[in-house]
């Protein structure tokens, strides 16, 4: 086919990257009423999507980047969605050389937050605005309705928003989508979301794992627990297709398809990011810390191989009350997720304090009800939970998660107790538990630290009972203690 | 005082930065015999060092920069001594422009190793050396003998070697000090000491909390315990420095210091250096991490002000056998140190062969015997385990550890369970177990991980039974599997 140039601002918005992702949202737009001019860099895939998508979707595609430039209706909109880094400063550049005042460029890849930064702040400088856009729900979520986090300016939003609402998930008629906040707030949301996305994934593993190896159940058996728990409260996504993937029966073999796929989990480095971040924030986000360090010891095969003869030295699992011990598991995966969720809501409320970001976090619950991998029935009560105290500073500390909490307690710490005696990894669960009896302690062991640091450092310390800095002599006699 | 012009090529080595880090590194090269050149920004900070110290080291004073390189006998060494960050940067290029081909610039502070390594490419470029070199042990081990972890080429280290050697600490009559390995190695080395450190630090806090709290004990009796464990296999600084603070009493109230100190660990930043750089080379260090997030739970004010109230809902301590208790205890902190080393030197494999640098392990064990924050008697261990085997893939698997870890097992299981069930946080015990219990798993729940991520994002999976990568199609009738 030929591809005709475009009329002149015949557009309301365009995509630049005619990946599946790039594509899919493209087609989205066009099926929500807006006109959308196509591009890429090589023109083949423009008319490929045109061939196989142009009969469904009203599509304006483009040959050159002026084309597409002048396709689009002032304040220009441009989507760019192709690989994060080097490729996305690229397209960035040749967009912006052919831009005017006023115009949006918006990256709807999975950048990093303080990437999005330096560009907005690079093309503020121009005139331009510069919107760091995070989309959850992959290729189907794109097509159909993904969670949409788009950061910027709040005059961007006013031009933006609508299109990128018209094209978002809803949940009872509300679009899962909003402005979330200035420059990289977007992303740094987006970015969050994932790295609790890795913490979710664990502990349904370690559920998964305990219920075998205790009870000896199989695979299907295990997806029909995990189908009853998703009719209640754990009702999530996640849930839902790992029931799925519990059920798959291999073609040739008749195994479960789960006992042939290779035990390594990859990962695309969102949730060493989101760790990252919140160990510079200094925020703990433990949950997801040791869920992506699970995935790195899942696939280090070296260090599995030379352990692979270690000794365990555990109880034997003898699980007389069956139903009881699955309750346990539940308790215990319901609580270390609350867990993950408020330590992921304090690493975006440290964030929005360190970059000035004024993020409403019962919103951010609210687009994850829909079109996102975590979307969960829960998330309604973290919206209500922000929406009473929007300054509150802990979301276990709220009245609905902490009587879940308190109700899950029993069960959680006899769970990670049995795990410990009898040998399974569970690293979240253990993990969160220790978290909340960190954070709940009346005094911690960090008095100890402090005055170790104080002693080989001078790096000094303070006390409970009277003002200042102080700093012992612990080299001179009788180690007098001195103002620092 | 006023400082003469300096004789031109007199100073075997200069150190510039007077800070306390600075003169005492340059009071410690006098005292060894040889002879410094120093000089600081401010010359009156200079003049001060003269006048404390002047008569014990034969000091060449420069007061401006072009009298301390005239000072420096070629090929010149100048070792800065100054904040990390932008402040090294400016040093390095007033030095650099000033120096002639085959000089060295040796940065003892504590600065990021990708750092060193950009400063290191940019200077070779220019014919200098650039000496990236980790110094641990304090104020008072720079004066009297650190160790010393120096990284940069070969060729510099013909020249440099012999005088940190002749200022480092000496165990057994070896330095501890030897060329790590070339450009950022020895400040990457050195950040991994620092990270092990954290959590060595942290599981000698846990076993305070525990032994406090499950037996009332105080300080002082924790402190006895303490030293005992110090004569046997736990030997260290930081257990001896412990004994010391837990029993060092506050003169005016008489109570024991540690209770009067504010129970908020600070950091200076290596703990998350450790940890982010091993979340991107993919090596799970557990218990490094949760020491890093520890300390950051241990000061989050809002957070445990929320949280001071909150139920615990644990059993009560009732222990009958004291002393198997703090049996239990002894071996789990063992344990788990055991395994943060392991996993700190795992980083430093991986990025030994990320970043192609040729480190010996052995050595780097064999040269924080002394000087160093961790210097312990079990490093001769690891040094003799990695001498034995070079590629040893997991410091838990050397005969020697395994051993330990196989006898401490019962007690580290039944303390983790106690702790979970009594409501005390024991995140690095925990996690290290967790760890220890995942590697040498012969099947995990990342099979279901990769599972849900070929469900949710097509990112494919492998099997153990057949080559290839392969993705089901989830979405189809009767869920067919392709290749990818």
């Amino acid at each position: 086919m030929t591809i005709e140039k475009p009329a002149p601002a015949s557009a309301d918005i365009g995509v630049t990257g005619m990946g599946v992702m790039g594509s899919n949202l493209a087609r989205n737009f066009a099926r929500n009423g807006n006109r959308v001019a196509i591009h890429n860099r090589t023109v083949a895939k423009t008319e490929a999507v045109m061939e196989k998508y142009g009969e469904e979707a009203d599509f304006i595609p483009c040959e050159s980047l002026d084309d597409f430039i002048s396709a689009l209706t002032p304040p220009r909109c441009a989507i760019i969605m192709v690989k994060a880094g080097a490729a996305t400063d690229a397209v960035i550049e040749e967009l912006a050389s052919r831009m005017d005042e006023g115009d949006i460029i918006v990256d709807c890849g999975n950048s990093l937050f303080s990437d999005t930064r330096r560009r907005e702040a690079a093309l503020r400088e121009r005139g331009l605005h510069f919107v760091g856009c995070g989309v959850s729900g992959g290729e189907e979520g794109a097509l159909w309705g993904p969670s949409i986090m788009p950061g910027g300016s709040p005059d961007s939003y006013k031009r933006l928003g609508p299109m990128l609402e018209s094209i978002s998930a809803k949940v009872d008629g509300e679009p899962c989508c909003t402005h979330v906040g200035a420059d990289g707030a977007g992303h740094f949301v987006k970015m969050v979301h994932n790295g609790i996305e890795y913490a979710d994934m664990q502990v349904i593993g370690e559920a998964y794992d305990l219920l075998r190896r205790a009870l000896g159940l199989s695979p299907a058996e295990i997806a029909d627990i995990f189908a009853e728990w998703n009719r209640g409260e754990l009702d999530s996504y996640l849930m839902e297709i790992s029931v799925e993937v519990l059920r798959q029966v291999d073609k040739d073999t008749g195994k479960p398809l789960v006992d042939l796929i290779v035990d390594a989990a990859g990962q695309k480095g969102t949730g060493a990011w989101t760790t990252q971040t919140a160990l510079s924030l200094g925020v703990p986000v433990t949950g997801i810390g040791e869920a992506t360090f699970a995935r790195g010891l899942s696939s280090s095969p070296k260090q599995r191989e030379a352990a692979r003869d270690f000794a365990g030295k555990a109880a034997q699992w003898n699980i007389e009350d069956r139903d009881a011990f699955i309750e346990d598991v539940r308790q215990a995966l319901f609580a270390s997720k609350i867990v993950a969720y408020s330590q992921g809501f304090n690493e975006i409320q440290a964030a929005a304090e360190e970059y000035d970001w004024d993020i409403n976090l019962g919103d951010m619950a609210r687009i994850w009800r829909g079109g996102c991998i975590i979307r969960a029935r829960f998330l309604g009560e973290i919206t209500r939970a922000f929406e009473k105290n929007p300054e509150l500073p802990l979301l276990i500390g709220d009245t609905y998660f902490y009587d879940k909490i308190v109700a899950a307690l029993p069960h959680w710490r006899r769970l990670v107790s049995l795990a410990a005696l009898h040998g399974v990894a569970a690293p979240v669960f253990s993990s969160s538990l220790s978290y909340y009896d960190g954070i709940r302690a009346e005094r911690l062991p960090a008095a100890l630290i402090q005055g170790q640091r104080d002693f080989f450092g001078a790096h000094t310390y303070q006390r409970i009972d009277k003002e200042g800095t102080f700093h012992t002599l612990w080299a001179e006699e009788g180690r007098p203690e001195v103002e620092a």
